[in-house]
């Protein structure tokens, strides 16, 4: 895939043009940031976390240096709302590379004229008139679905896959992640200024327990912080969900499908919102994962052994996740980027924001596994700066666990208890196998050592987080 | 109370050698640290993080200065396994006053040559012959329980009550920790050391889960650091639970009854435990709070509205207490102290060691709360120096919501997910009254900024807190 670097492409002018558009000052603020001004992708390594790496003592040894790609968000390279096996990937890559990969939020139609006016990438995805729309299919449902194709059953868009050549089921792909930066809005209005959107929507966990009034959604608009000189974000305004007739003539009284285009003459914004309250900027990526093995189309909402949408906000800039590879190429997908979020997710969203990340890639093969840490993982693990973080879930494999029905069936099951459980399960197994404890050592280990906490009540399987601080076992060399 | 300092006492030479005894170097470090040096309890107020303090305003300014009190732990001054209305206060302060408290952990037995020999104190809580027993009732069980009296029903060693003058049902008690330091082991042999005891025991959330071998309790000895130069834990030695026959020759095959002494020639050691792993410590009291309203005796297990045995790591130096203030009086009792825990407490305990602590009380009649943040507080809350902690439970007064049969019936109600809809509801509710949010404004926030994490999933009454920091508030002025 030629991105502007390749003058023996046929469509090298073209290509050229538009990364040239791309890397304005203004769109591409991440790529003048420390990370290229050091001397790009090749420093990158250095700075790594990588739990095991042979993979990586690999990298660049062969004739192949590590290429960094680059993979826009436009109506071609995004999925929405699912997660597949079968997709074909919009770009292939070897372990040891980097990919610089747009995502933009599903909510940015909650307010287009800050977060999709003026930037055609957002344009081309939001696009939907009576006649055209630009990603047709939004979730895992069927084609004929009422709400409109995909059925809204799922909800986030997922920029890629990207494949990773040679990886097989039974491998583990690490993907760090080197940097995140805000998409400033491209509508000359706003220029410098970068948007998300909060919705209290109906699948939050406050819904069917409001104090005032009837119930309803409400969107928060947020400002945050583009220039980085601040590291919070603030209340715009907030509006209760208007009811939403589409182009194509379905009303949506409830917000039953990604994307639909607000209209603000129908709105009533409330501009006294929030006044005086900073709230501090975690970003991350909401859904990040790889294709499962077990179903053809997988609804987005449910986080499940491949990652997706675990919803923790530790997966920000300097974070590593580890995922067991499902399925051949891995093919790896990302998007539901957020600007903020608490452990919970209450409300049914975070300050839903785009966001551009740059990430490298490292296979592990299975067979360089056995005896280390990453040996069996079957389960998405992240490792931040000063931590190991596990993600437990309600079923830690719903897909497998749930029956044929699963899709459906685990919105039925949602519960903290069980996800304790898994929590629970994968630290004793973390310490035992990874850091070569016994089950009675662990289990002190747990009680004395491991914060547990909630990671999200809305995603249908929701999770529990255990964390332990790498700090413990710093003298310690087995 | 004569300490040793009131001449006109007619034991004052008696308390004034207790009191000489208690400052010695060792024993006392405490009392060494900058608070004291700095210029003592006086000095105190000054730094405190109090929420509104129409009442400590008032402290100091009548004709009587605030006075800093002592309450050693002895078997006269602890009760042993339950709160009570009734219990007879061992110190009454007025609103301002300082009381440094100590506490024993109620596992010092499990190593009583590190933990009780030598400290008269210990010894006298502990003592327990065929003939004697310094503390007899354990529990808020019956006289006549099989175990023993009390029935081992409730397992803390409390210390107190202090009784706070004038305070009233309705009136809300702010206490805060100024100092907490471990209490090092009066053996000469472990000079300079202190212990503390992490039992994995079977209402830990592991017991019924696990994967090796049969059913079993541990126990593993840690050594906590008590110069301040280490911020660390290690372990020492793990040994099962070997079965213990108590003196009066009741056998014991699990811990099911506080206090019983091991035998170690009994049990087998093991010293090879956690090699090279450092345990970060965060010394807090797990069981801290006021006497309940609802019934005579009871089990000092379930926490509850008036706090009790809450076991968030959080209630540390430098945090302060918000109780509702239940009986006339107040009747605050501390104990179960704490050198380090995780958020969940997994096995059932933590590492159970002895500390000391100097509290402040400030009382805030209820006819001073209106329209203040403290208004109609119905539940312990955290304040820390940088967030508020707020505690849920499975139920938030299990005595009322449970019928006359509550005490029992806890254990077999405890859940998560019960306790995060609670923590959900206070949250609201404080963001809303305490900071002037409307409803749509709390949810919003909450879901972008408030965490959510599991307290404990050991003590009957679950536990779920929520976090907010308060630089979210920093430029508001409601």
């Amino acid at each position: 895939m030629c991105l502007g670097d390749d003058p023996t492409c046929a469509a090298f002018a073209e290509h050229r043009l538009r990364y040239r558009r791309d890397m304005q000052p203004e769109r591409r603020a991440f790529l003048k940031s420390g990370f290229v001004a050091s001397g790009g992708a090749a420093a990158l390594a250095a700075g790594g976390l990588s739990l095991v790496s042979p993979a990586l003592a690999e990298v660049g040894k062969g004739a192949r240096p590590s290429v960094h790609h680059h993979l826009p968000a436009t109506a071609e390279t995004v999925h929405w709302g699912y997660f597949s096996r079968s997709l074909t990937p919009q770009v292939e890559i070897a372990s040891g590379d980097y990919v610089t990969i747009e995502t933009l939020t599903h909510h940015a139609n909650d307010d287009a004229e800050r977060m999709v006016t003026g930037d055609p990438g957002a344009e081309s995805v939001f696009l939907w008139t009576k006649e055209r729309k630009g990603v047709a299919r939004r979730g895992a449902g069927p084609d004929d679905a009422k709400l409109g194709p995909g059925g809204g059953l799922g909800v986030h868009i997922c920029t890629g896959p990207v494949a990773i050549r040679d990886a097989e089921p039974g491998d583990v792909l690490e993907v760090r992640i080197l940097d995140v930066a805000p998409r400033p809005s491209a509508n000359p209005k706003f220029k410098g200024s970068t948007f998300g959107s909060n919705a209290a929507a109906w699948w939050g966990y406050h819904y069917g327990d409001m104090l005032e009034g009837k119930k309803r959604e409400v969107i928060t608009i947020y400002e945050v912080d583009a220039s980085g000189d601040r590291d919070w974000a603030k209340a715009v305004y907030s509006f209760p969900w208007p009811g939403v007739t589409d182009p194509n003539g379905i009303l949506h009284p409830t917000i039953d499908y990604p994307g639909l285009p607000v209209d603000h003459t129908k709105t009533t914004r409330t501009f006294d919102v929030l006044k005086g309250i900073r709230v501090p900027i975690r970003p991350h990526f909401g859904t990040m994962g790889l294709a499962p093995a077990e179903a053809e189309r997988v609804n987005s909402i449910p986080p499940s052994y491949t990652g997706g949408n675990i919803d923790n906000w530790r997966i920000g800039k300097g974070a590593t996740m580890y995922y067991p590879v499902a399925v051949p190429g891995a093919l790896f997908s990302v998007g539901d980027p957020h600007a903020s979020q608490g452990d919970s997710e209450l409300c049914g969203t975070a300050i839903e924001c785009s966001l551009t990340g740059t990430f490298q890639f490292i296979l592990h093969k299975k067979r360089d596994l056995a005896g280390t840490s990453l040996e069996a993982l079957d389960f998405p693990m992240i490792e931040t700066k000063d931590e190991w973080v596990l993600s437990g879930f309600s079923y830690p494999n719903y897909l497998r666990d749930l029956g044929p029905d699963a899709q459906n069936t685990i919105f039925q099951k949602s519960s903290l208890d069980l996800a304790m459980r898994d929590a629970f399960r994968k630290m004793r197994s973390f310490l035992m196998h990874a850091k070569g404890l016994t089950e009675d050592e662990a289990i002190s280990l747990m009680s004395i050592a491991v914060d547990f906490g909630v990671t999200q009540v809305v995603d249908g399987n929701w999770g529990v987080h255990a964390i332990v601080k790498k700090a413990l076992f710093a003298e310690r060399t087995a």
